[in-house]
């Protein structure tokens, strides 16, 4: 085990009404004047909008509104809400939405407190020394954005989906309340299910030995999606199963299943790509790249395929044929992903094949290599890319 | 899945040299005069002081000192660490110990900032609404109480063991060096990874349905604690065992592991009057109540026996008789107690069957019913002693 600070020290209130306590929640950590961040109109169809406006008026919490972040959220909203929170006076950002909504006010918060282009921290030409306190109500169990340090924004200028990280932009609190996501289409509850699955395939696909504890923490968050999704599906208005789902996605990437442990967020990039250029939801564009990106390293380093495979999966352990017990675990995951609705070729998330070299170009502006658990080169990448390819 | 709320903000610095960081980890928490509480001589043999006082020294960070806290920590020491913090004027509690010295320091953090006695809190006359800030220098894997709201207190007048909660008790942050814990005898290595794997069961056996992930992870502490313990016993200077054991710890207590669940402490409080009573150790305690607890309680109620039969003890499911899965479940966990070298009787411990009556008011003192997964009377608990006492 590697040696590892942790820290999340956002207060969390789950469950039924939770957002009714939104107002004092904001008061207790410090607000007054409070930006209030969202989406599209999904809110103010489903209700959501309503409740937060609501509790923000029961606690008398003045508010300015910034709407409009749009999945894979763009720097333009983030430049137009640090200058609308710098011109209001605001010492809060409140964040009612999914991972995009999260991220997107995470870097509003950054930006205000640094007298620079908020888009250093995510071109890693500066660090985030200090950002305005959030908050948020979540309404997509996907991202983790609500327990978690990241942030991640595409650059419009560039096309680039870059992350930053620092732990100044967790949030104080965090409601989440199951009976949001229950209005969800089932294609996104599933893309959502997926990005937490695979949040913690990124820590246990690691080269540190003997962190059987985190190991052990990151099957738990892969059982419990594994078993839970199906029933949603089926069963949309499933308050419980919703519920597990939505705090295993806060559990998957508040890093208590990562400390400890290298990790490996190759595939996380290689898809960053594809969802800057097309667009795509991140849970979906992971359901292609992921299991392509296994599939090309399995027999590179079959190591932690293994227990992948029989713990995760209930593959039964063949001890002279690893490499077989390793291969059946990857199966039983794509068929899970298919199983759950979503996509596995470039043609069904609307990439194209053409356009790889641009993909690849754009993930190795600045590196040589990503990745750690196997390392991969321009090449590599192409591979991954081509092999979910239609022709 | 039940409503909850969840807060754990400790700042946790972990590894080999963490020590070293502790110093600085008080100033980033405000403290600027220290009172440094711990035990007995152990510290000083083991070189754990010498290295604080290296890291307070280094950080220029005044302090006063108070030793002599004991196993099941009593209140008198308390009372004299109120006086001595008040006096000196200190506005930070480092413990450098085990479970005894955090909880210790947590009753002197809160006893520091009220008027009254501080037992008021132990006694559930008062609740704590304030309390210096303390930080941690984790010596022992087992209580939890380095990342946990918990403090628990031995009345020296009463001989009674009582508890006291509040998210104020959290330190702000623990040091877990896993190298300190590889001087423990044998015993007490065992003993505390007992206390580990026991802080989990209370959270699994609940009433609570529906509760997939918190389930999940509690197999993940209990299966990490039953792969590294006999390995740790055979190899004390196993880093990495000691590492994930004392990880685990941490995560079996600060409620990760039973948040949205009703929780059973029933053996927690029916071992309390014994090491309350004989000074027995508490994990030791534990060994001797727990399983005698689960025998009784499994057939009037075998529910959540099953998982923790098939979950975490890998007995095959015979769905037509449940309760032999079940009870195969407890024999393993009573094996695996034997080789650890934890006791299961009385005699062991220094318990006495005339005794029985005497724990029995003590536990009963102020309460009809203790526990929720089977409600359990005085006749009950009477009972569960006598199986374990010998004749």
């Amino acid at each position: 085990m590697n040696n590892f600070s942790f820290y999340s020290p956002t207060f969390f209130e789950f469950g039924q009404g939770a957002e009714a306590k939104t107002g004092e929640l904001i008061r207790q950590f410090g607000g007054t004047k409070v930006l209030l961040h969202y989406g599209g109109g999904s809110i103010r169809k489903n209700g959501v909008y309503g409740k937060v406006i609501a509790a923000l008026t029961t606690a008398d919490i003045p508010f300015t509104e910034l709407g409009g972040v749009v999945p894979n959220p763009r720097s333009g909203l983030v430049y137009e809400g640090i200058e609308l929170a710098k011109k209001e006076g605001v010492d809060f950002i409140l964040a009612v939405g999914g991972g995009s909504v999260i991220d997107s006010a995470k870097a509003i918060a950054a930006g205000v407190k640094y007298d620079g282009d908020f888009l250093d921290f995510y071109r890693k030409k500066a660090s985030i020394e200090d950002a305005l306190p959030i908050g948020t109500v979540l309404t997509i169990a996907a991202a983790g954005s609500e327990g978690s340090a990241n942030s991640v924004i595409t650059d419009e200028e560039t096309q680039i989906k870059k992350g930053a990280y620092s732990n100044k932009l967790r949030p104080r609190f965090s409601v989440l309340n199951p009976e949001f996501t229950c209005t969800l289409p089932a294609y996104q509850t599933a893309a959502g299910a997926t990005d937490i699955f695979i949040h913690v395939c990124k820590r246990y696909f690691s080269n540190t030995p003997e962190v059987a504890i985190t190991d052990r923490l990151c099957e738990a968050v892969m059982k419990t999606i594994i078993y839970e999704t199906p029933r949603v599906l089926r069963d949309p208005n499933n308050y419980d199963a919703r519920a597990n789902i939505m705090w295993a996605g806060m559990i998957a990437h508040n890093d208590i299943c990562g400390v400890g442990r290298e990790q490996d967020w190759a595939s996380h990039h290689i898809e960053h790509e594809l969802s800057a250029m097309y667009d795509v939801t991140h849970g979906a564009g992971l359901a292609v790249i992921v299991p392509a990106w296994m599939k090309y390293v399995v027999e590179k380093h079959p190591e932690r395929f293994v227990p992948f495979a029989t713990e995760v999966w209930g593959v039964p352990l063949d001890m002279p044929n690893p490499i077989e017990t390793a291969l059946r675990g990857i199966e039983r995951f794509e068929a899970f992903l298919k199983q759950i609705g979503m996509p596995s070729r470039f043609s069904e998330i609307g990439a194209k094949k053409e356009d790889i070299p641009k993909l690849v170009d754009k993930l190795f502006a600045n590196k040589e290599t990503e990745g750690f658990y196997v390392k991969l080169n321009r090449d590599d990448v192409t591979k991954i890319y081509e092999s979910v390819a239609d022709v």
